[in-house]
């Protein structure tokens, strides 16, 4: 762990049954010793509650912890993440083996902080859920089934409630196209997983009142809103596992847009999630939990990460706010179903191997960092990426199937010209403050929850800038449409009335032309699909307009004026060069503060830390070429090697450098 | 609805818990006033039973309602169309809440009609059926297994019942290739459901019984066969949803051919749709039930109708024999899963937008084809699509894959070039009367039930054409195989015997040469695909050879003539090129009467209705462009302009002209 | 049967419920007839055991017979081969039903063998099943946990077990990743199979001691370890289905790679599995128990048997050692899934069919090949392809998804190029005596049993060459992986370190470059594909490096000397062209016996029967145009047509010529 330049390290996950082998009969010798030894050694503890991966005599013994699928069967012991959040059993079993490893470490010289569980996820529909959610539900709903059967418009197909005890959570063989239930089913989801999340943390908070603590999360996965964790935690981190080096061959990773899974768009995409785990706490720097020196296990295919790489995306999570840099796995397993995935030190074990000698430079690179510690990105920029907006968008039946609608990946397309320009941006919820903002992109807002319309109103009329796209404000919180005509609640601040939304076939094309002399000073043609929303410009002015098919020459791109600032309504998904330009000419217009006011070649990015004074400048090479980026004037302290920088300087293939 | 032009509205569908929140207590109170306030503005009123959505206080309250499915899970309460035929819980509430509608408004003035239930369909395998099943078995085999196991042929993989209580419905975890067993299933599910749909009549004949019923149909749905449906209903009705501007994108629609999803073979495969519905009542005006005025929302990607052609398609189902244009939603609902579905007023809620347009001028156009009402397609021509015989080609294994064999599609094949000719065309089961006919194509007549052979027979023998195609006469109504050579019992009248027959893979072509001089006057060569039989001529003669492969020479195309008529074989999967060829020779040769004498442009069809005397001509430019049509000498009025023409005349795109 | 040259017949399989209509009351009246009837024509009858199907009676008695499937549901009755092999009640019924056939002919003239069952397969995962596997599991860990839990890497996960009552079979709504569970269990499944199968034979072997007993196997059908069939059987015999004519269809059959699907590589894939059959005893000359005569039934696309294929595929089979030829089925069913299968006697129910005339010739040529009865193919040269290899490979989580490995499509191209040299070549287990052989080939050996390290290197030591590839020596017999290097145990006879392996995208290619002036004459340059290791030449020398990407110029084949033999690896997948090169090269130095030393057009193959003495070439031309070969100086007795030929001769397409 020295020569690998590694100080702290994660212990105890999944390690329940070595922990108490049987009910009540524990055995902490083991960890004792490695605690002792670590500590000794100078080395940290990040400590995990085990409770990720139940022992089998606590499933043989309370049947009640394994978890019903959505189609109602039962599981068996196996695999992990498979309990029963709701459990009595199992939050009980949970509570004694928490409140031991707190007891016998309290204080510990090696205890860092708290990791609970690990990756929490999943759902079970057993009947204590369906109690749980039922209880849930009345309390949402005031014990009044009236008002649910108005929020969930149950009368649809004869579906209205009379007894509380009719409602079942989703399932492929019962109900799964009630939109209100099937959204609240997964706001209880994420609230019944908190619930057991307190369960656990409470032993900690009583006993290790001083420990932090922190969860690992899984960027957007979608089943659970992370936005809703916030207060239990004390520091966000996260486990990140990106494709590199697919270069667009979708066999392999399932990137969905044409040209994506070039390393500098996976690079962007992996940032998109950073800055969600930023803004999570305000952009308070993250924890990189886990990540891998080389491959990991589950994709399609796995390629070796090239050298540099593995360096090079290190440095990424910390340009975006990271203070960590974490790797699952320290040493491959034997057996089982990770034993291939990658590890510092492999199975022939030793440190005479390219994975180590890049995991030590990595090490030997973040000594030379610690000026970073607590600093964070100073963002003028958010996109909203809103969990209860996917949730939404992917239930709707219409205008395409399903996921097909890609809203995630809506949101890292107006994310990624951003970022190649270097403009720090906040990933964040509809709910957060945006008042520390000056420009907000909220792609495809299908559901508008009540405040949120008034909010992005004051922040226009305050001099922000506002960016909305096609197919937004269709539906309440409750997922009801909103009546009177699109896009309901922003209709007057985007100064626009969508009347219809036609669905293009994926090998379809239309055009946006810009207006002549339009405000953006953007000229020509850009290439449109799979969405074309026919609107009318009612305060707003247009931009551009339909090139063809039989709405050409409505308004494609519209600007309405509002209080001291300006609302863009985009109403076709639009290719990624009008992104570009449009971005670079709003960011122009607001002199928004870019990381380098520099050209940079395509595949190199600039990112921005800072503590307020200080500003440190992180120089990623994505490609695997040497390129040029021109510094000008300024001269600068390159940290990791320590030389002094400025003018035309030479990048190395997945190079990086952090200027200060 | 006046503004729009509509004059009848269905009502009540999946508002049972709506009428009944609670066992026997029943709220009519809303529907007494829509249906008066529908009366005052002289807006009439199919009344639909709620059935197909039954309450959740039922299925809670009697289990026994809830479908099992194929493989043995009991579903939970949810969706729709999901209750047990033949429970008799649910038969005791659909008789209680059937009646209550009837006694409540069988003097109102409003009421025209009973809509039974919704679309029909599904199956249910809980205990219930599966005696219901035995007994229906025991009826049809005389209540002695032998017959059965005759049948089945179960001694193949030792399969024999010895007791009836052995027999369980086809499962994927049971049985599933005894195809006796499979298509006796089928036959069962018809008619189980329509011992339903008796037991939904039965109050409603009582209490009404001068009012009309008809329930809702779904084209092509291969899960029950409509035929047998015929003698409870009044009128036929049906829900048509084409997949227009889909433009031969098979990752939209699925359309399974190349060429396929341009707008014209969409609108010729709804008109074989509208063939079936037309011909089930012989030749009776149908009425289009459902059909959305702009998207529908289950389609994998939904354009939106282009401009005319809501006008086009809705006339189109006039054309052929539809005497209304009905929609599916008057008005979009704010929640749940349809609430996308396409509808006349939009969550906007005003007549402002352009679908209302749309809308509004249908009505207006029927408003002037009052004369057309009760009139019909006078067709001289038939296409067998029989649903028993779909079944047992779908279960058949090889000469290729189940479903790959594309039955249904064979059929809109052979009816496509029909249509762009302007024959009247209708499409029947072989155990129609054919006596009416001169020209019947039977594709693909792999199963012949008892005593169809001989009524084909004597159709030929009495001067008329049949159209046969390779895997006919292989299987008998027990879906047995014929013994002494293919195509069994058809052998005589066709004049051949098929002894092989081989399948291309989808990207293998062979081709067939005409024969110089042939009867028909077809020169030149076609592509072949699919499948190709392979052939002796015995009494037959030969119009044209395979091109290639070991059978190179042999015969691909024979005629026998028989009695007064003639009876053509093609015995492998041809090119449209070839079919519009041979059936332009056959019109010619039978002097067939067309809609109109005319050359049309491809993409436009004349179609004809007539009332025995007087004759209207549809002409449907499904193309978006301007296209002429030279009606030739003959002067008519245009019904919907009120105008007189004759000579060249102009379609726009989109367009439909009536000429009387 | 005597027209068609037919002198044995297989009977009985699937007939139980015929033979004991009710429990206890049988009825062999049927049979008796057919077996004298048979004999006194002079046919030999091979009888089955009818137990791969059991009556209805039977499950309905005895539910616990039914199988319970991996996801826990117990299956109904229906379909075949779908009993619990523990069940003790299946087992009580089969000794039965297998002590009255072998009571009641073991005196028959007409009986030559016993034919068990039919192609045994599927497993069950019943409480009884489950019982028996954890009694099977404490006979092999010594009753001791303890040692389960080492050899299964259980406190990955926390997954150790502390009372075997915990252990279940592997399933997907349980464990599914657990690899030495997994693995443990489908040895279990082979085992109780084996066990089932002593049951089978207990009364025959009693009753009958002289008839010897066969089972039909199915290749290398994934779910049984055949080798461990092999002590219970005196004859091996299978059933081959190959997909003749599919010409790189991969829509059709599934042949994963480019270029696969012509009919030469179908044949030596198939001769393929006709090398396991003949190496199960160790070369004696096994049955080919089911061919079609036409078309199979399962596959996609039935293309028809091309005049000549059916003769060339029979004597493909005995080429390779088979002593029979053998039809699925005699005379087609008329009813049920089967019905459209090929057999010798069509539904038209004569002898005047072309596939009646295709079995006669074979019956004919046959008659002319008694000489070769009992002969072997003498093999030099073995190809190692290892069930346990197989699942272990399969489970493994990386380099790329499961079954993406292609482990057998691997062996399968390494053995092309030695088919196509006409290299008589077994096809073995690891567990196989290697002294035999001169030239070991062992694609992907990842698992690498105990002791088998050893005999690999006796091998080599005492002179022998040995080939392996990429991802070798990676885990011994628990699914372990080796510790201290790969290839683990093979490391010193190869001398090389494996340190990395790339996965590479379908689409992405890298090169390997020979060196200069190499031991194996090769030049020039060959494509990789899907894996590339990177490896440390120890004590081996580099016979090839990469072309590219970050590892260009690393070793990509090299070779060791190793005592009196040589060790080559080749660390990549490489294209078919250097195979070709490589194994001729190996063949020119080892001076291996070919068939016939001539050079031969593609898709033209000689193979090798011989005594000892007397040898037999079948020149066997899997083209469908005419080829010429010649035959040198030497002149040979053509057995089928008794004619003397030598020098260039001509071969008509789907050719085969017998040489003595």
């Amino acid at each position: 762990m020295k020569l690998a330049g590694c100080n702290t390290m994660t212990l105890g996950i999944f390690s329940w049954v070595t922990l108490e082998p049987r009910e009540g009969e524990f055995n902490f010798s083991w960890l004792d010793r490695i605690m002792d030894d670590l500590a000794r050694s100078g080395i940290f503890v990040i400590l995990a509650t085990p409770t990720a991966g139940k022992p089998a005599w606590l499933a043989q013994k309370y049947p009640e912890v394994l978890r019903v699928t959505a189609d109602r069967r039962k599981r068996l012991h196996g695999l992990r993440h498979n309990h029963c959040y709701t459990a009595p059993a199992y939050r009980k079993c949970v509570g004694i083996i928490n409140r031991k490893l707190a007891e016998r470490y309290r204080s510990h010289p090696a205890l860092l902080m708290w990791h609970i569980s690990n990756e929490y996820g999943g759902e079970c529909h057993c009947r204590l859920c369906q109690e749980a959610f039922r209880t849930w539900l009345r309390r949402k709903y005031d014990n009044n089934l009236d008002n649910l059967n108005r929020a969930w418009w149950t009368a649809f197909w004869s579906h209205t409630y009379t007894e509380w005890e009719q409602i079942e959570s989703p399932s492929p063989i019962g109900e799964s196209l009630l939109h209100g239930l099937t959204i609240d089913w997964k706001r209880f989801v994420t609230d019944q997983t908190i619930d057991f999340l307190r369960t656990e943390l409470a032993p900690l908070r009583e006993i290790t009142p001083d420990v932090p603590v922190t969860t690992n999360f899984m960027g957007t996965y979608p089943g659970l809103n992370y936005w809703k964790f916030v207060e239990q935690l004390d520091v966000i981190s996260w486990d990140s596992y990106p494709c590199w080096h697919s270069n667009g061959d979708t066999t392999g990773c399932g990137h969905p847009s044409d040209g994506e899974g070039r390393d500098w768009k996976v690079a962007a995409d992996t940032a998109f999630s950073h800055g969600i785990m930023r803004s999570l706490k305000g952009g308070k720097p993250f924890m990189l939990m886990e990540s891998t020196p080389s491959v990991s296990n589950w994709h399609p295919v796995h390629k070796l990460k090239r050298p540099g790489m593995h360096r090079l995306s290190s440095l990424l999570a910390v340009a975006h706010g990271s203070d960590t840099v974490q790797y699952f796995q320290w040493r491959k397993s034997r057996g089982s179903s990770e034993k291939l995935h990658g590890a510092v030190v492999d199975h022939t074990g030793s440190e005479h191997t390219r994975i180590f000698r890049e995991v030590a430079r990595v090490g030997s690179d973040l000594r030379k960092l610690d000026d970073l510690v607590g600093t964070t990105v100073p963002a003028e920029t958010a996109i909203i990426y809103d969990w209860e907006n996917r949730w939404a968008i992917d239930d709707a039946m219409g205008p395409v199937y399903k996921r097909n609608k890609k809203y995630e990946q809506t949101c890292k397309n107006h994310h990624y010209p951003l970022w190649t320009l270097g403009i720090p941006t906040d990933v964040i919820s509809m709910d957060c403050d945006f008042s520390s903002y000056r420009l907000i992109v909220a792609p495809m807002l299908y559901m508008i929850r009540e405040g949120v319309a008034e909010r992005l109103g004051s922040f226009v009329e305050q001099g922000g800038v506002l960016v909305c796209t096609y197919w937004s404000g269709i539906v309440d919180q409750n997922d009801l449409c909103f009546l009177g005509g699109f896009p309901g609640p922003l209709r007057k601040l985007l100064g626009i009335w969508a009347e219809e939304i036609d669905a293009l076939y994926p090998q379809e094309r239309n055009g946006l032309i810009m207006e002549a002399n339009n405000d953006l000073g953007i000229t020509g043609e850009y290439e449109l699909r799979d969405f074309c929303e026919i609107l009318h410009a009612e305060s707003a002015h247009v931009l551009a307009r339909y090139k063809g098919d039989f709405y050409k020459g409505e308004p494609a791109l519209t600007a309405n004026n509002y209080g001291g600032g300006k609302a863009y309504y985009l109403a076709a998904r639009v290719e990624e060069r009008f992104l570009k330009d449009f971005y670079a000419s709003l960011v122009d217009g607001l002199s928004l503060r870019r990381a380098l006011a520099a050209d940079l070649p395509e595949g190199v990015t600039a990112q921005l830390r800072s503590d307020g004074h200080r500003s440190y400048i992180f120089l990623l090479n994505f490609t695997q070429s040497p390129q040029v980026v021109d510094l000008g004037g300024r001269k600068y302290v390159e940290m990791l090697s320590g030389s002094k920088l400025g003018g035309r300087i030479d990048l190395e293939p997945f190079d990086v450098k952090v200027l200060s």
